[in-house]
């Protein structure tokens, strides 16, 4: 089972190394980083680069796609080499899946239309713009289609998709191997929880930028 | 303030990015992954490599060090460059910390010796070969020395640290970025909590190598 992990610059490295960790514990799983270009990708910061070990004209129909958000996220709503592979990928894929604001690549790519779809907190409305449904859920199934919240959203979808693809056993399996027993140290997980300040501090200095003026 | 992820060939990816993540909210972080060879470092299943941008000789007084697991740690228990080096990034670190196996390579660089630590759930029992207590908490502080349970466990310890170097309020703004509100689709993340057959499953196709014989 091929499995496809989107890499493009700028991105957010737990949105792409979540998903990893819990499927490579599907069975035969043979997880590819792919980017326009292969090599070092660097998340947003720079202080990190994952390798894509394969080009986008190289990795034609995996099983399953994920697609990671982050800041860089925005500078590829235009991009059309990168929304015709989604397209073409999504044509013949399993499962079709992203993480934070990669469904808002989705959904550019026109994959979201009619789905219910969820992304990073901060940028549920934009959803809209694509005909998606946001909901305030942490991982939504919609169909083939897996869109998950924020960043750290990411293990959740995996390990949902995990049981979805071969059984619950195999996902518990995978949950004790990774002691995925989270406890966070603070309540601020979500804008529903977090104190009120800190929502309107994020709010107030992240402005996701509408498509059409990316 | 410089962070310091150490890499080595078969490092398990969630133990580095996932403290990563959370630590880049630090003010002024400057992370830079560390390995003995600068250049792509590859997890155990050879899916995912990492880029070490620096060597340990170029990385010398980190403010703070994190050092993952994974089923590489086994072949680098008697490695005396990585053990040394250790040793001598521990004697001016504000905070040395590890994630999942990671704290098998303190203890056999002689640091956790009389300390209260924790690792993997499979590999407790190992710490008390180094002389240290382990303990059943997800995440332990003695002193500078801050060691987290299996591999996911490390967003909570880093979650953690920034409340201690930053403060709560970064940190919850930290939780919120990254949408870190968990809630994982099965109960199985220890083995307290985990089927007993998937828990004794996982005993039984795991042995941990003891140090001498590693």
């Amino acid at each position: 089972m091929q499995i496809a992990i989107l890499l493009f610059d700028g991105f957010t490295a737990l949105d792409a190394v979540g998903p990893y960790e819990p499927l490579e514990g599907l069975p035969d799983a043979e997880i590819v980083f792919v980017a326009e270009q292969a090599g070092p990708v660097r998340t947003h910061t720079g202080h990190l680069a994952l390798t894509a070990d394969r080009t986008l004209a190289e990795v034609t129909r995996p099983d399953i796609v994920v697609v990671p958000g982050g800041p860089g996220q925005t500078g590829q709503m235009d991009n059309a080499r990168l929304l015709d592979w989604l397209r073409a990928v999504d044509a013949t894929s399993t499962w079709t899946t992203s993480v934070c604001t990669g469904s808002l690549l989705l959904g550019a790519a026109g994959l979201l239309e009619g789905r219910r779809a969820t992304t990073h907190w901060l940028g549920l409305d934009m959803l809209r713009t694509f005909g998606a449904e946001p909901t305030g859920e942490r991982v939504v199934f919609d169909g083939k289609y897996v869109t998950a919240a924020g960043v750290s959203s990411g293990i959740d979808m995996a390990l949902a998709l995990v049981g979805r693809v071969a059984g619950d056993t195999r996902a518990q399996t995978v949950q004790l191997t990774i002691e995925y027993d989270p406890q966070p140290p603070y309540d601020a997980g979500s804008p529903q929880k977090a104190p009120k300040e800190i929502v309107e501090a994020l709010r107030a200095r992240t402005r996701f930028q509408q498509p059409e003026t990316a």
